[in-house]
């Protein structure tokens, strides 16, 4: 390991206690530690971390549900990073590279290089490897394609549309002949999304007269939703269903923080429309990762795609603010944290 | 028409006032009128009614939902039946043939014939073109076996096991090679499912222990979850798929009388572990019943398949009570009623 390092320390975020039942986390229940920087054994990299994602689902990690993971107190915070490689006892990465991988919420991170993904950034700058090339990106690729399968003229209708996944899943509708219409939250993200990103249509679910406004916009016949939010917002796109509709449950970001969630009461509109609702959880694609980003490379290329980022300044003891922010609706499109490292 | 049709009068049943939100539908809230015998008219048929299903699914169309039907003050009750033709004006039916259709609850019914579908008692007693061979079992088989596509050694969950189309689908599960695990209200119902139509094992959702003996007779892992009850239950077995676990919406009796339904708040599972959700309404593979009916037919020679009916007496004014009954899950199988008119 190198000499600078040996005697510098790793700011570390625990959880000091998990959050109330009902209660979304707040900075207070989350602590900085200082460790000494670890030494990588035979086939692990050190890796400094120079981007980290602030996650959605991370809320219900650190909330009572057991949906994909759970942080405990005491636990370090789980989170994906691109860092680059400062010390490597495996001969995949040298020095200097750039990789994506789990890092936690800190400064310097063990990684298996088995585990790691390299981060080619000069197809694209670091954060995208985060965003849209990275889980919330492919997310939204595999997410809208595979199970839902957008046909041109279909009506394709997004929650948390102005979100890291929302952002894309319309964009990619529009690229395949579809109607993109996207459900945010404040009249300043609707214009986003059709302006900038070229939704055909947004609403806003604050609005009072949102379940008209959905029934209009869809004229009641949702070929596909793209559900992020879960809860009363998802529930009202259920009522508009149009034969033989494909929905994909990607999250329910409105519930994560809530003590019992709560179940979509007209799911049985799934049955009147012969529809069929997905799980889906990106990992399982992982192998054709390279072809989701090559595809989705080709087209911002081409002027078609944006993957929009909200990048944040912030050390690791900035981190439970930003997620507190993210959680509050603060962000557009995937929201980064960079870390003070970062070159 | 012949004579002794002409002076004799149609006892029919309509809606007086729809029951109160929230509230199940009583015999008060139902009349007898005497109306005349109707004729048929070119292309219809006069058929007089021996047998009438009592479906839970009527049970919605008297509430405030308005999943697949809805019943209005002063409508008669819409009713599948099997009836004799006593008088045609088509050729497709000739006086005495026995066909299956919409009859609604009374003695007479006017049919087209081109609604119609004929009903082969040599093939199988009346009652069973009601009840296997009918809407409910031609529901157990392709509800079964399109969407969740059984395989051996798989776990399979039906609810309502006890009830006209679950009676059926445990049993098809198990000629598919799979295990058979049925849901029902009473350990009479329990007993039943296991010694005389063959599941598995059958567990009793009123059982305090519920939630535990699920966990444990399908080892958390759920392949195919038949849903014909939603509320409690349905959400209970979210909690134990398995990897790629299919569910099939075939109804949610539990809650047709409720003034607002539930959702399965477990429903985020379907992602976790991704699973399919499909909606499902038999009249879209109307063009096989044919297979489907061959093939119960032949199971039912092999002594394999039982199409247990539930048979009780009545005329047009006992409908209400013998439905109250199937509310309260009074029935085993199928349940039907069999008018005086039946020889």
């Amino acid at each position: 390991m190198t000499s600078d390092l040996v005697n510098q320390s790793n700011r570390q975020l625990k959880l000091k206690r998990r959050p109330e039942n009902g209660k979304d986390a707040v900075p207070d229940d989350f602590e900085v530690v200082d460790v000494a920087v670890p030494e990588p054994q035979k086939g692990q990299l050190l890796v400094q971390a120079e981007y980290l994602s602030i996650d959605a689902a991370l809320r219900l990690g650190l909330q009572a549900g057991d949906f994909l993971f759970r942080v405990e107190s005491g636990d370090e915070i789980p989170c994906i990073g691109v860092g680059r490689v400062v010390a490597s006892e495996s001969p995949k990465y040298k020095v200097g590279d750039y990789i994506t991988g789990e890092l936690g919420v800190q400064e310097f991170a063990i990684v298996e290089a088995d585990e790691a993904t390299p981060c080619n950034i000069d197809l694209a700058p670091a954060p995208t490897w985060l965003g849209g090339f990275g889980v919330s990106g492919l997310t939204a690729y595999f997410g809208l394609l595979e199970p839902c399968k957008p046909q041109p003229g279909e009506t394709v209708v997004v929650t948390g549309a102005a979100g890291a996944v929302g952002s894309v899943v319309g964009q990619i509708a529009r690229i395949k002949g579809a109607r993109a219409i996207g459900i945010c939250g404040s009249e300043e993200k609707c214009r986003w999304l059709t302006e900038e990103l070229g939704y055909d249509q947004a609403l806003n679910y604050k609005d009072p007269n949102f379940a008209n406004n959905l029934a209009e916009a869809t004229n009641g016949k949702i070929d596909i939703i793209f559900d992020n939010v879960g809860g009363p917002v998802f529930n009202e796109t259920l009522k508009n269903l149009n034969m033989h509709a494909r929905i994909v449950i990607c999250g329910a970001t409105s519930q994560y923080a809530n003590d019992k969630m709560e179940g979509p009461s007209n799911y049985l509109n799934i049955g009147t429309w012969r529809a069929t609702l997905f799980g889906f959880v990106v990992w399982d694609y992982a192998e054709r990762y390279h072809e989701g980003i090559d595809q989705m490379a080709q087209w911002v290329d081409e002027g078609k795609l944006k993957l929009p980022n909200d990048i944040q300044e912030g050390e690791v003891g900035d981190f439970p603010r930003l997620l507190g922010d993210m959680f509050q609706g603060g962000n557009k499109g995937k929201m980064i944290m960079r870390l003070p490292a970062a070159r």
